[in-house]
C-alpha cells in the first residue's frame, strides 16, 4: 500500500471532533445535546440574502472571476468604509470562506520553514493552514489571569528569528472574545513596521464588538498598509457559514498577483454564495442591530452564569460569540468527554471545546474551555444548569 | 517590504490568464470574442438543480458536515454504480470542486520533494496544486501524431524514483480528449501495483466518451481498489461549474482520515452548490440524451472543419469537450495573442488556448491550440471561419 503524507498525519485533529461521534451517541440516546462547541450562530440568515436565490433568473451557474463577482467587491468597498477601513475593489478577493483566504494567505506568503507567530489559544485550524502550507507557527502565549490580552512585545521579540515572516492575529478574538487596544495595535504596528512582517489579521467578528471600547483594523494602522492581509468573511456576520464566502485583501501589489495564481487554480469562488453574500450586505439596519443586541444579552447571561457556579471564573469577553473559562476540574478534555459519554441531567447535557486544542504549548489551557454562545438564552440557560450539575457530579473535581 | 514566497512566483502563470486582458479590450472595441479557450459550456443547468434553490426552505445557511451532506453522497453512489464504480457513502468525501479534491488529494498523499508522473499534454492547474503541496510533477510526453495515446510503460517506468508516489491520469482527458483503452488501463493498473503507487484519476468529463469504446474507470482496476483516488465534479456534466461541488473518493481508510483533517481545517463545502448538485443528479433522462447529443454534433462539426483548413490537424477527441490541434503557426502563443489583438474578420475574432500551457517539456505544443466546443454550432461555425481568416493573413504562418 502507497504510504500516506506526513504532512496529514502531523496535523492534529482537533479535540472537538474526537468529542463530536460522543455527542452523536448522547443523541441517539435521546438526550438533549447543547452544542456550545461551535461558532455557528442559530440566527436566521438575512431575509435578503434568502430572496436572491429564490428569484435566480440564471439559466447557466457558470464560473464566476477568480477574484470574485465585482459587484460584490464594490459592495464590499462600502461597507469597509463604515468600518474606516479604505480599500479599492482592486484590493479585494473572495475566497472561498475566511479558510481559503488564511491559506492562501500563508501559501502565497509563506515559504516551507517560515515562521509565524501568533498569539495563543488561537483558532486551531490556523496551525492546520500552516501545515497544509509547510510554514512553522510559533506561540505566545496569553493567559486567562490577564483576560488574554497581547503578550508583552519583548516576548514576540524573543520568537523572532531570520524565518520569522510575519505575526497573525484575530481581532476580536476568537477563541478568547478578546479585542486588542489602540496600545496594543500600535505595538503590534511597531513591531511588524520594525522586522518587516506580513501581518496577517483576521477581523471576521468586527460586527461584534460590546464594550464600547474602539475596533482597530489592522488597517487602522499607519504606515504598515502593505504588509497588512485582512481575512475577512460573512459567515458569523450574517449567520451564512454555509455559503462559503470571505475575502483576503491587500495592498501590496506583488502579493495580490501572487494570491491570485492560487485563487485562478482553483478557478472561482462559489457564485451562488457570491450572490447571498453581496444581497446580505444590503439587509436592514435593524437585522444588524438585533443580532447584536441578541449577542449582547447572551454574552451577558453566559458570562454571570459561568461566573456564578462555585470555582468557574470566565473574563468578560469584549467581542465575538466566545469565551474561554476557567473549570474547577483536573482535566477540561476529559471532562469534556464526561459530559458528552457518562453525563445527563434530566435528559441533557452540554457540548464544549476543551481549550488545549487552542494551544500549542503543552500543558496550557488543560483546565479551560470554549463556549459559544450561538444559543438563545433559554438554552443558555439550561446549558449553564447542566453544567454546574455535571461540575458537582465529575469525579475529577479539584475545588 | 516582507518578501512574498518563492512558490508562488514559480508557480507558473497560464498562457489563456495572460490572453484575457486583450480578449476584453477587443470586446470594448466592439469585437465578437469567440470562447474556444475555456470549458464552461453554454448549455442550461439542469432545471432541477435551479427549482432546488428557487424553493429553498432553510432558515439559516449553516455550515454542512465537513465530508459533505449524507444525502449528496448517498445519492453518488448510486450514480457511480450506473457506471459499475461500486463505492460507499464513506468512500466519497464533498470537496469545493474538482480543483479541491485534486489539491487534497496530493496534500494528503504526497511530502515535499514527492513525486508523481503525468503524461502531457496536461490540465495546468494539476502543476499549480503540486507546488502548493511541494510535490513535483514529472510530465512524460504523448504526441498529436499518435493522437496522444498513454506513452509506453517503458517511458513510465523510467521516470520512476524512490520518491515517485503516484500516476495521475485525466480521462477522459482535457485537454486532448482522448480516451485511455482497456489495454492501457490494464498498463497502468500493473505499474501502479508494481511500484505500490497511488492512482490519481481525474474522471469529471465521463459523461461525455462518442466513439461507442468504453469508458474504462480507475476503479474498475482489479487488485489496486485502496490505491485508486478518484476525481470529481458535477461542473461539467451539469453545466453548473460556478457551483464549486467536486468530490474525492478514496477506498483507503488511512488516507480518507488523512484528506478529512485538509476537509475539517477548511470546515466544510459550500452547502447551496450541494442542494444543486443533489437536485442536478436527478435530472430526467432527457437532459443528459440532449447536452450528450449536443456535444457529439458540435465535435463532429468542429474537427471536419478543422481538419479542412488548410495546414490544419486534429485527432479525432474520443471524449470530454475539448481538442488539441495543429496549426500551420510558427507559434501558438504568439497566434492566439494575435488574435485578439491585431485581428479580426467582420468584427469577430476568436480565444483558443495556446496549448504550450499544457506542457512542461520546454518547446512541444508550440504549434498547437486547445479548442473547447463548449459554443453552439452556429457560433463554431464563425470561429471556424474566423480561424481559417486568420490563418490566412498571421504573418507567422508556416505553410
Amino acid at each position: 500500500m502507497p504510504i500516506i503524507s506526513k504532512r496529514g498525519i502531523i496535523m492534529p485533529a482537533s479535540p472537538i471532533r474526537k468529542l463530536v461521534p460522543l455527542a452523536n451517541k448522547a443523541k441517539e440516546k435521546g438526550t438533549r445535546v447543547y452544542h456550545l462547541n461551535i461558532g455557528q450562530p442559530d440566527l436566521p440568515t438575512p431575509e435578503k440574502g434568502l430572496e436572491a436565490i429564490r428569484n435566480i433568473d440564471r439559466k447557466v451557474l457558470e464560473y464566476s472571476p477568480s477574484e470574485g463577482i465585482s459587484s460584490l467587491r464594490k459592495k464590499l468597498v462600502e461597507y469597509y468604509k463604515k468600518f474606516s477601513i479604505h480599500v479599492t475593489e482592486d484590493d479585494i478577493i473572495i475566497t472561498t470562506g475566511g479558510s481559503e483566504a488564511v491559506l492562501f494567505s500563508f501559501m502565497a506568503c509563506l515559504d516551507p520553514g517560515d515562521e509565524i507567530i501568533v498569539p495563543e489559544p488561537a483558532y486551531a485550524n490556523y496551525m492546520a493552514f500552516a501545515i497544509s502550507a509547510g510554514a512553522v507557527i510559533k506561540t505566545l502565549p496569553s493567559s486567562i489571569e490577564e483576560g488574554f490580552a497581547l503578550p508583552s512585545i519583548e516576548k514576540f521579540e524573543a520568537l523572532i528569528t531570520s524565518r520569522t515572516k510575519g505575526i497573525l492575529i484575530c481581532n476580536p478574538n476568537n477563541p478568547t472574545g478578546y479585542l486588542y487596544t489602540q496600545k496594543e495595535m500600535n505595538q503590534i504596528r511597531d513591531l511588524v513596521k520594525r522586522y518587516d512582517l506580513f501581518l496577517f489579521s483576521d477581523e471576521v467578528y468586527r460586527e461584534f464588538c460590546y464594550t464600547g471600547a474602539p475596533y482597530i483594523s489592522a488597517f487602522h494602522l499607519e504606515g504598515i498598509e502593505e504588509q497588512v492581509v485582512l481575512i475577512d468573511s460573512v459567515s458569523k456576520r450574517y449567520s451564512e457559514c454555509g455559503i462559503r464566502i470571505g475575502a483576503l485583501i491587500t495592498k501590496h501589489k506583488e502579493l495580490k498577483k501572487n494570491v491570485m495564481k492560487f485563487c485562478q487554480a482553483r478557478l472561482s469562488p462559489p457564485l451562488i454564495g457570491q450572490l447571498i453574500a453581496e444581497a446580505s450586505i444590503d439587509a436592514p439596519d435593524k437585522y444588524m442591530l438585533d443580532t447584536y443586541n441578541e449577542y449582547v444579552e447572551r454574552r451577558k447571561f453566559l458570562i454571570d452564569g459561568l461566573n456564578r457556579i462555585p470555582g468557574c471564573y470566565s473574563p468578560i469577553p469584549m467581542g465575538a460569540f466566545y469565551t474561554v473559562a476557567r473549570l474547577p476540574v483536573d482535566d477540561a478534555d476529559k471532562f469534556c468527554e464526561w459530559c458528552l459519554s457518562e453525563f445527563e441531567y434530566e435528559g441533557q447535557t452540554i457540548f464544549m471545546a476543551p481549550a488545549s486544542g487552542f494551544y500549542t504549548t503543552p500543558g496550557l489551557g488543560k483546565d479551560e474551555v470554549r463556549l459559544a454562545y450561538v444559543l438563545k438564552k433559554e438554552d443558555l440557560a439550561n446549558a449553564l444548569i447542566v453544567l454546574r450539575k455535571a461540575l458537582e457530579s465529575y469525579p475529577g473535581r479539584t475545588i
